[in-house]
C-alpha cells in the first residue's frame, strides 16, 4: 500500500495542497483556493507600501484545499484512501510576521483589533518600514557587522524586525498588545499541531536565519543590547523570542484531531517545520551541491546549498546564508532578481505597443524570436524594480539603450529578456567567485514552463543547460518531501531529504542547450552589460553615474508630492 | 501698385511655391507639387543607404507649382497680377549635388543614363559615401586640419566631395561622363535664368561654404594637391570649380524668355543666387543678430549670425560656420539635432503603446501633459538618429533610463519631448560659451505650429521665452525675401536683408514663456543629462561608457550580416 504525503503552499494571492505519493513523486490530487480578504488576497489601503494579510484566510485555505486535493486524488488515483497519508509540510511566503497574544490567537481574531490593519499577519511585500530597516541596518553597521554579513549587507523593510519596529512606533497600541511576533512559516504548523502557544510551537531557522538574523554562532536572534538600543521594547520582547531554530526535518509536532477532522486526515500525524516558499521549492526541484535552482516567476529566486561541514565565507550581495534553511546541515544560499517577468509584464501590460494583441506576450515572443543575438543593437539594465543580488539596491531603476528610429516592440521585448539573463549570470558568476561551483541548474516557475524563448536565451546567455524541473508546483512539492521525511521510514516516507529528492522529484525531458554561436554574441554583450551594470550600480565606480538614478527617484518623489499638495 | 516676389522652395519630398506682397509679407498664394519619381519623390534601391532625387522632377515642379501659386494669388488678391511678381528666391536641400555635362544638362537626361540611379541627384540624406567620407576626413585632419575646423571637425557622408569620391570609385563611368557636378541649389537658378553651363552659373557661398570646404580664406575650394590626393581624378574635377562663391543678395541672373513663358512670369526679373532650405528658413523668421532660429520638424535646425567684421572662433561640435551663407556679410552658423520629431514618430509609428489610437500624437501628448516635470523619474538621450551638435557623431543611439514596473507611455512620451528639449539647450550653451550670446528664439516648423506641450518644454527647460514664426512657410517665404532683396529698391522690392525682413517677417502672438518652478526642476534633470551626455559621448570622458554604444552597433552589423549570409 503506497503511502502520500501532502504539501501546503501558502502565496501572496492564493493556498495550494497537493497530495504526492512518495514513492516516486506522483501528484495525485491538488486544489487552489484564493485568499476571501482585500485584493486577491492582499489588504491594501491609500499607502501604496502597505500589504497585509488576514490569518483567517490561512485557516479557511487549509481545509477548502486539503478536503478538494484529497477528493480529487480519491477520484484521480483508485489506490488512493485518505488514510495512508503520512505526514505534512508547510512552505509560505516571508518575512510575514504577525502579531498573537499569549495563547498564539493572532490578534486580527480579536474583537478589539478586527478593524486593525497593523494586527494583521504583515505580507513580505509590505514596504512600509523603510525607515526602520535603514536604522537596523545603520546600528548594525557599526555595532554588530557580523549580523549584516549573512544577509548581504542591507537589513531589508520587507524583514521581521524591520516590521515590528515599525508597528512599535507607528501603532504602539498594537505592539503593547502583541505578547510575541510569529512568522507565518511557524504559525501554520503551530495551528495544525496545536502548539501555538509561544515557548511550544519550533521557530523555522529559514524564516528566522534569513529574516531576522538568527544564527546559532552568536546564540540565536540578535543580542537585546542592539534591540533594546532601536527601541528598550524590542529589549523586552526579545526576552519572548525562541532561543533554537530547526530545520525542515524536525517535526513541529502531530496534527491535532480537531485539525484532523476539519482537513478529513489521520490525526497523530507528523507536521514538518514551516519554511519559505522558494526554499522548499529548491527541494521540490531537486536541490543538492553543485546544482541551482532557479524560480523564474514575476521575480526570480536562485537557491544553491553548500556542504555545512566546510566553512563557507561571507558572499556579498547574497540575500542570505543560513545554516539548514534549504536542506538540513547544508548551508542555504539564497540570491534572487527582483524583477523578472514583471518586467516582461510592464512592456505588455503598461507599454503595450501595438494595441492588446500586437502587444501580448505571444505576439511578443514571435518577434523577439525573429531577433538574432546582438542584432538589435540594444542593451538594457533589469532594475525596473531595483537589484536584489548582487547589489541589494531597490532605489535602481531600468536603463534601455541602442535605440534608433526603427526600432520595435520585438526588439526591445528580447532585449528585457536578454537582461534578466544577464543578471541571472550575474548570479552565477558571483556564486562562483566565492567558490560555490553551479555544476547544473534545474529551473521552475511560470516562465520556466511556458516560456522556450526566455529559457533558450538563458541557455545562450550563461552558456550554460537549462533543465526545467518535471514538477510545475516544486514548492507545494517541496513541502510534500518534507512531509514524507518528518514522516520517516518507519511508515513509508524517508530517512533523509537526498533519498527523498531522488524518489519524488524529477526533470522533464528537454533541456535547454547553448547555442556556441549566440553564446559568443552573448559573452561579448556581457561585458558591456557589466560596464553599465557597474557604472550605475557601484557608488565607486568612475564617472558619477551612480547618483543618476537615485537624484531622479528624489526629484520624482518631490514632484509627485509637489502635484499632491 | 504693390509688388511682389516668388519664393521656390525644394524640400526633400515635394516643391513649394508662394506670391508674397513684399511691403507686408502677406501670401497672397501657394502651391506644392509632390515628386513624380521614387518613393515619395526619393529614388530608392536595395541598397537602405541610397536616397535619389530625378532633376525631371525639378522642372515640373517649378512649372506645376508657380503656375498654380499665381492663380491662387490671383483668386486671393484682387490687386495682384503676375505681372508685379518682380523676382525670385530659390531654396533647396542640400548637400544634393548632381553630375551635369559641359552644358550644365544633368546626366540623368542622357539617355545612355536614364536608368543609372548614380546619374541623378544624390540627395541630402545619402549614406552611401560612409567609408569616403572617413577618408577625406582623416586625410583633412592630417594636411588641412583649417577646412574640417570649419564644419565642426567631422566632414560628412552627406556631403559634396564624399558623394562625388563614391561615385568616382563605385560608378566610375558616370564620374567619368560628367564634366563637373553642381549642387541643386546652383542648379534651379542656372536653369532659369539660362546659365547652367560651367563657368556661367554663380556658386552659393551657402552650399560651398557648408557642404564642399569653401572659404575665401584659403583661395575657395580645397586645395587641388589634397583632392588629387583623394584621387587624381578628383585633383582634375577641382580645376573646373569655380573660385568664386556668392550670397543671396547676388542674382543668379534674369528669368529668360524660355522659363518666363513657363511660369508665367515677367521675363528678365532677376533670380537670387540659390541658398539651403534651413538657412533662408533663418531668413524667413527673422533672423538677425542674437536670434536663434530654430526649425522644428522631423530634424532639427539652429541658424545664428554674427558679425563679419569681428573675428569669430571656431566653435567646436557645430556643423559649419560659413560667412554669408545666412545673411549677407555676416558669418552664419549653422547647429542642429539629428532628430526631434523623428523620435516622437518612432514612440508613435513604431511602439505604437496601446495600439494606434492611444498611441497616436494626441493622446500622448495629452497623457505627457499631465506628467509634472521630473514625477516621471525618466531621463533620455536624444540620439536615436545620433548626435549632429555638439558630438557629430552619427554612430550614437538612444537612451532611456529611469523605468519602474509602472512606467507609462505618457511618462516616456514626455521624457523623449524633454531629451530633445535637453539636446536643445546643449546647443544654446555651445554658442554662448564661444560668445555667440542668445538673446531671443524663434521657433519654425511643423513641431513649433501644432505642438504647444513641446514648445512649452522647450521653454521650461531652456529658461527662454520661445516666440514661433508668423509665417508657416519660412523657407520659402525666406526665399521670396532674397528675390525682393535682388530685384532691389528701384523696382519696389529692399536694398538689404535687414530692410526686407522686417517688412516681411513677423511672428504669432503667442509667445511660450518659461514657468519657474518647473525651470528649476529641470535645471537639475540637466546637468543629469549632461552627465549621461558626456559619459556616453565624449571618448575622453572617464569610465569607458564611451565604447558601448559603438561596441553595440558593430555587433549588430555584424549579426545581421550573418543573418543575411
Amino acid at each position: 500500500m503506497a503511502s502520500y504525503t501532502l504539501g501546503l503552499d501558502y502565496g501572496t494571492n492564493s493556498v495550494r495542497a497537493i497530495v504526492v505519493r512518495v514513492t516516486d513523486g506522483f501528484e495525485a490530487g491538488t486544489a487552489v483556493w484564493n485568499y476571501a480578504h482585500g485584493d486577491k488576497g492582499v489588504v491594501l489601503s491609500e499607502d501604496p507600501n502597505l500589504a497585509r494579510q488576514h490569518p483567517a484566510d490561512y485557516l479557511e485555505g487549509a481545509e477548502r484545499t486539503v478536503q478538494a486535493a484529497l477528493a480529487e486524488a480519491t477520484a484521480n488515483d483508485t489506490a488512493f484512501r485518505p488514510e495512508q497519508i503520512i505526514g505534512i509540510g508547510v512552505d509560505t511566503t516571508g518575512s510575514t510576521p504577525l502579531p498573537i497574544d499569549a495563547d498564539g490567537t493572532p490578534l486580527a481574531f480579536h474583537k478589539d483589533f478586527e478593524n486593525n490593519l497593523d494586527a494583521l499577519a504583515w505580507l513580505w511585500k509590505d514596504h512600509t518600514s523603510i525607515a526602520e530597516a535603514e536604522e537596523i541596518t545603520a546600528l548594525a553597521a557599526q555595532e554588530h557587522p557580523e549580523y549584516l554579513a549573512k544577509c548581504g549587507g542591507v537589513y531589508s523593510s520587507e524583514w521581521f524586525f524591520s516590521k515590528i519596529l515599525h508597528c512599535l512606533r507607528a501603532a504602539p497600541e498594537v505592539f503593547d498588545a502583541a505578547y510575541t511576533w510569529i512568522e507565518c512559516a511557524d504559525w501554520i504548523p503551530a495551528v495544525l499541531t496545536g502548539n501555538t502557544r509561544p515557548g511550544a510551537y519550533k521557530v523555522s531557522v529559514c524564516a528566522a536565519g534569513h529574516k531576522a538574523m538568527f544564527n546559532a554562532d552568536w546564540g540565536g536572534y540578535p543580542a537585546r543590547d542592539f534591540l533594546a538600543k532601536l527601541d528598550p521594547k524590542l529589549g523586552t520582547l526579545r526576552d519572548r523570542l525562541h532561543d533554537k531554530a530547526y530545520a525542515v526535518d524536525s517535526a513541529a509536532g502531530a496534527l491535532t484531531t480537531e485539525w484532523a477532522g476539519k482537513l478529513g486526515l489521520p490525526e497523530g500525524i507528523p507536521v514538518a517545520v514551516g519554511a519559505f516558499d522558494a526554499h522548499l521549492g529548491a527541494v521540490g526541484s531537486g536541490i543538492g551541491e553543485g546544482c541551482l535552482s532557479k524560480v523564474l516567476g514575476t521575480s526570480g529566486c536562485d537557491m544553491m546549498v553548500a556542504p555545512g561541514d566546510r566553512d563557507l565565507p561571507d558572499i556579498p550581495g547574497l540575500c542570505g546564508i543560513v545554516k539548514g534553511s534549504i536542506l538540513p546541515g547544508m548551508y542555504g544560499l539564497e540570491a534572487g532578481q527582483s524583477a523578472v517577468g514583471d518586467i516582461y509584464n510592464w512592456f505588455v501590460d503598461y507599454i503595450q505597443p501595438g494595441g492588446p494583441e500586437a502587444g501580448s506576450h505571444e505576439a511578443l515572443t514571435e518577434a523577439a524570436s525573429a531577433v538574432a543575438p546582438g542584432a538589435s543593437g540594444l542593451l538594457a539594465l533589469d532594475w525596473n524594480n531595483g537589484n536584489r543580488t548582487i547589489l541589494i539596491d531597490q532605489r535602481l531603476t531600468g536603463l534601455i539603450l541602442g535605440q534608433t528610429l526603427y526600432t520595435t516592440p520585438g526588439e526591445i521585448y528580447r532585449a528585457l529578456i536578454e537582461s534578466t539573463a544577464f543578471g541571472a549570470l550575474t548570479i552565477i558568476n558571483r556564486f562562483e567567485e566565492y567558490g560555490v561551483t553551479v555544476e547544473r541548474i534545474v529551473n521552475c516557475g511560470g516562465i520556466a514552463e511556458k516560456n522556450p524563448l526566455v529559457m533558450q536565451i538563458y541557455a545562450d546567455v550563461t552558456g550554460r543547460e537549462m533543465a526545467v524541473s518535471r514538477s510545475g508546483q516544486t514548492c507545494a512539492l517541496g513541502a510534500a518531501i518534507a512531509g514524507a521525511v518528518v514522516a520517516g521510514e518507519s511508515t513509508g516516507g524517508y530517512a533523509d531529504f537526498s533519498s527523498a529528492q531522488q524518489a519524488m522529484t524529477g526533470l522533464k525531458d528537454h533541456v535547454y542547450k547553448p547555442n556556441p554561436e549566440a553564446h559568443a554574441v552573448y559573452r561579448e554583450l556581457y561585458t558591456l552589460y557589466r560596464s553599465l551594470h557597474d557604472a550605475f550600480g557601484l557608488p565607486e565606480w568612475q564617472g558619477n553615474l551612480y547618483s543618476i538614478m537615485k537624484r531622479l527617484l528624489d526629484i520624482r518623489q518631490a514632484a509627485r508630492k509637489e502635484v499632491a499638495r
